[in-house]
């Protein structure tokens, strides 16, 4: 079975068409190990780009906002979305300036917002997005507020079209350019996490959990 | 003198308007300390945003691809862009999920994409754009050639208006919230460099520059 998304005039990949998939299990492992997505959408017919955090259940990436905020009224009216999600592993230093590149693992979805609506679904999806950049947490926490759930506005975007791009390569050179007495190479790039910083009001004894002690060992 | 970007219906930040900075000292040192931009446009009446390198001269921001590609040839054509930069410095661990949030440096570009057209102004852009991802490896690598420069477009978006949001506060919880025995604090990230992976074909003796050394210490 050919699990993958439709190709359209959108999601297709004219660049560099072979780093392309449109694998659903690709697609999902780079939206999976993301943790800020970009979600395009337009406004006053222009186009307005916006860092979020998300979470994904299935072919649904859920984001959220206050209620009333902008991002979410504009996200809830229109019919349109883009969201990008770009993982850097390291910059490509080939020997010339045209041949070096970026190493990279990025998603591209369209798809149609609507505003999740009542209570349970709302907290089902708050709880996806909490889990996606901090495993675990939720059952730490306390239950989120009656107040704090209807502050919240919450959307899902069906992914009806998407790509991914994964760029892994390392150098590429033009064949007369492996003569220039040149260092080239990978330089790798992760995001790492460093050491916890304690709340100035933690109350005496409260430690760490083990799940947020793994997060900073978490691979994005 | 108020050396501030003009507040617009697009560039006004709503939510959080006290981590707003329309100043341009602020705008371009989150702009000059990223890598990728994430570029928005609108083909066909919809969104789409992709993830490009770029570099910044004064209140420009220069971005290239191939000259056919399709971005190049629809941030040519199109009158709006909105460039984002969004930098992740930690994940904001609360007492409750609604007041858990990300530690980040973000930056919004509106503005008027146009085509460089000339040899000389084009490199001049691939060079400022070289010199924000790989800095002082242009001058360590052959001269573009021609052939080069006429396969790469070069585009030019003019800030007209932009905003930084910067959120660095730490943990903010609820008054009643600092009873509960939960740890609280945040987890530093940052991208950071690892070891330079030598291509494969490298001559013998070839040794990485200063510079590139230096690129593996660079604070993101």
């Amino acid at each position: 079975m050919d699990d993958s998304y439709p190709l359209s005039r959108t999601n297709k990949v004219r660049q560099l068409p072979e780093k392309a998939s449109y694998d659903r299990a690709t697609v999902h492992r780079v939206l999976d190990a993301g943790l800020v997505a970009q979600i395009a959408f337009v406004q006053d017919r222009g186009p307005v780009v916006v860092p979020m955090i998300y979470g994904r259940d299935g072919d649904t990436v859920f984001l959220h906002g206050a209620r009333k905020s902008r991002v979410i009224r504009l996200l809830e009216e229109t019919e349109r979305a883009c969201l990008n999600v770009t993982l850097l592993d390291g910059i490509v230093l080939a020997r010339s300036a045209f041949n070096s590149s970026m190493e990279y693992r990025s998603v591209t979805v369209f798809g149609t917002p609507r505003l999740v609506e009542g209570s349970a679904a709302k907290l089902r999806a708050m709880r996806i997005i909490s889990e996606q950049s901090m495993p675990g947490r939720w059952d730490e926490l306390r239950e989120a507020h009656d107040r704090e759930i209807r502050m919240t506005g919450v959307i899902a975007l069906e992914i009806e079209t998407a790509s991914a791009k994964i760029s892994d390569h390392g150098v590429d050179d033009e064949d007369d350019d492996y003569e220039i007495p040149v260092w080239a190479g990978v330089l790798p790039m992760t995001l790492s996490f460093g050491a916890l910083v304690d709340d100035d009001r933690l109350l005496p004894g409260v430690e760490p959990s083990a799940a947020v002690r793994a997060m900073q060992n978490r691979k994005i």
